[in-house]
């Protein structure tokens, strides 16, 4: 059968597109999630039109075959991981910015387009893309879609699906859906768009997108501030925020972020120094107040240092610390990243909760997050050569999202649920909203071929 | 049957909760939509519990009876229109408001929360519910999420959907469906809360919502502007938001509706008059020059004259002519109100095609429009009493909606579908689209006793 599928697939569609050789799938197979399985795909595809991707789908369905749709496999959840025997629709290709119009403030893109490249060719006419997930600089507005990426912006301008008008997608069968509209409003049935966004490739494959713009946003002032303990930083970090201050950044380092970043590059913090807040705001005339109302409400919550940033050069050096984050983490061990918000009112709980979690399971976890929108990324710090260490390890991730859930949270603010977390899914949505699952799934993609094993067991 | 229904739900819900004397059900009979059927409902069930409603849905599910969820009436849809035989659910009772959290900036409301009962309370904890239909003051929350309700500040602010964090709903056959979240962020399975949103009660009936609130915005400034000819208005319009100017409130008011309106009471405008704009800026120290350029930019377009008020009484007076809309073109004759919206860009297009569909079909049409959002009024005013008048003015009613689509445009910016628009939805959405949508309305409501013949036909 893999040969008939290959030769229709070759036949179909243009020289080079279909890559078989395992040296050349072999970089498909995987996103940057841990532990998550991955196949060895059939065959690597690469096309470069709307039709190429209806006429790979329409094969799909004849024979059966899965496919996994694909951007830049920068995603934490194995959501695009290869599934054995299947294909892989590689959609990088399909990377044009159609359109930028400042009179509607949208732009069309195809789905492969680079966040960084769409923000960039935004801003260069005074226009703004605000999605802003730290993978900005490799990740597709496609993937962004399909796993409705959050990022640092989100505390003021929401998240990727607030900044999608409408969506062209390809169905499993190979048909052509078109959803949602160019205009703000439009409440014509039902909404398929918001539906398609977050759906990680299980329900039809982006092949174009139309997403509002904002107005280009002021130059943002910057304010970090050091705390003795994680718990004042995050009192302050929620009196900000019932303060009524908008900020459009703020982002919390815990104590075990805050000395591995100490210990990769001395930062000059003072001693005692066990957790990190920075924040931005940009309301222009107002940005000086607003920075200085968010030091002081950090200077009265206890902060050992407050400093503001006077220029672009400070700001960048306060946010430095953000920045290394990843990198500084990553020399302690093997990382499992997870994704767990709760409501602002419970992060002391869950950063206490999770102190207790690392101390009974013995691991180390760091704890850095999107504090504002109470999206915490504990990560859990093992040594992978280790067995009985990842085993516990393992543990304490499925702990944490325990946790999260029984403070009124969710397994995943921002990452999705792929194959990581689609046991714990059905624990967060209950039997009824699994059900409903199936049978939206089943009305999108009937014989099950679009992504399976992704999002839904 | 209908003898064992109405037992089955007198027994099952508390006394009074169950009219079924015409005089006390004939007032649920309908909303405020012109030339949509109604039917004569069974009964009127008026629970005050989720678990009523499920009891009530339990037993529409063993009988096969058909169930309109209703709120206010306020829809200009006919959504909310009882069905012969069927039950309708009032919602109304359910008005309580159960929390209001300034740390998380969430309320959680029943569905029968009036709007303005709903905004005056979050604004008495300095926060903001914006979501503004003009029936703010007598429709519910439930309404305007089943609605998706849109408003004044949507142009700014977004509409219904964009502050609804999570749902409780009672599904057809009785169960509760929990979606959605407190947080700000999740992307745990697919989004049923925005499926939810806007599906006008054929999916499920909402009996609990968690919303977003805002800070309390500052206090708006104020600008009209008169203009000799209703493509210099929306020019002015065009570029006020090209400019990057972010108002809080930008509606347009046409030749039809500003002479109306002078009729109705003179304001005072200047000989020749032919169109108004309405601005609103509440950047708080950035408003007054907002609302200066805004001013500036009308004066430019060819404004007759601009007033920018300096104080609220001034400010009142200028948007007194917004206010009066609905009371001047209903002195006029009847009315159908369509609601279409487009690409900004193609805003004068639209205008002027109104013109030649009035001219062709020998109607009056009024078009005032949340110009911002591109989504229009366009009214059209007929005798009710001459059937051959009727007939022109339905006629006109869809050349508006095609001529809507043709400039890539949306039947329906924010009223919804409900019966008034149904065989124009499955024209924008589709024949995919719409066997998507049947197959959806299928998975929460097999035996389609929710809200029969809406939406869909």
């Amino acid at each position: 059968m893999a040969d008939g599928v290959l030769a229709e697939l070759a036949a179909a569609l243009p020289a080079g597109s279909v890559l078989t050789e395992p040296a050349g799938t072999a970089a498909y197979r995987r996103d940057e999630a841990s532990f998550c399985p991955s196949g060895a795909p059939l065959a690597v595809l690469r096309p470069t039109t709307t039709e190429q991707v209806q006429r790979a789908m329409r094969i799909a369905t004849a024979h059966r075959v899965p496919v996994v749709p694909q951007g830049a496999r920068t995603g934490l959840s194995g959501a695009a991981n290869a599934v054995d025997g299947g294909l892989v629709l590689a959609l990088t290709r399909m990377d044009g910015i159609l359109e930028i119009d400042p009179a509607d403030q949208v732009a069309v893109v195809e789905p492969g387009v680079v966040n960084a490249v769409l923000s960039r060719a935004v801003a260069a006419k005074g226009l703004y893309y605000p999605p802003d997930p730290s993978s900005w600089e490799m990740s597709t507005i496609g993937g962004n879609i399909a796993t409705n990426a959050g990022g640092l912006c989100c505390v003021k301008y929401g998240v990727t699906g607030d900044f999608v008008r409408g969506l062209e997608v390809v169905t499993a069968s190979g048909e052509v859906l078109r959803t949602g509209r160019r205009t703000a409003k439009g409440v014509a049935g039902y909404d398929l768009t918001r539906l398609l966004v977050g759906s990680e490739g299980t329900l039809g494959v982006i092949t174009r997108a139309t997403l509002a713009l904002r107005p280009a946003p002021e130059a943002a002032l910057t304010v970090a501030a050091v705390f003795g303990s994680p718990a004042d930083a995050l009192g302050a970090a929620s009196r900000i925020m019932t303060a009524g201050l908008r900020p459009s950044l703020l982002e919390f380092l815990d104590s075990v972020t805050v000395r591995a970043i100490q210990d990769y590059r001395d930062m000059g913090l003072p001693e005692g120094a066990q957790a990190l807040l920075l924040a931005q705001s940009d309301r222009g005339p107002r940005a000086a107040e607003d920075v200085t109302a968010i030091g002081r409400i950090c200077a009265e919550a206890g902060a050992l240092d407050v400093a503001e940033a006077s220029d672009a050069a400070e700001a960048s050096m306060l946010m430095e610390a953000r920045r290394l984050v990843n990198a500084a983490i990553e020399r302690l061990g093997a990382t499992l990243i997870d994704d767990v918000a709760v409501p602002r009112a419970r992060l002391v709980d869950l950063v206490e909760g999770i102190g207790a979690i690392a101390a009974e399971h013995r691991v180390r976890v760091s704890c850095p997050g999107h504090v504002g929108d109470g999206n915490m990324h504990p990560t859990v710090i093992f040594d992978r050569g280790d067995p009985a260490a990842v085993e516990r390890a393992e543990r304490a991730f499925g702990a944490i999202m325990q946790l999260g859930l029984s403070l009124g949270g969710t397994i995943t603010g921002e990452h999705g649920v792929g194959v990581l977390k689609r046991d714990w899914l059905a624990k967060e949505i209950g039997p009824l909203g699994t059900r409903l699952h199936r049978d939206i799934k089943a009305a999108f993609d009937p014989l099950g071929i679009l992504n399976p094993g992704k999002v839904l067991a």
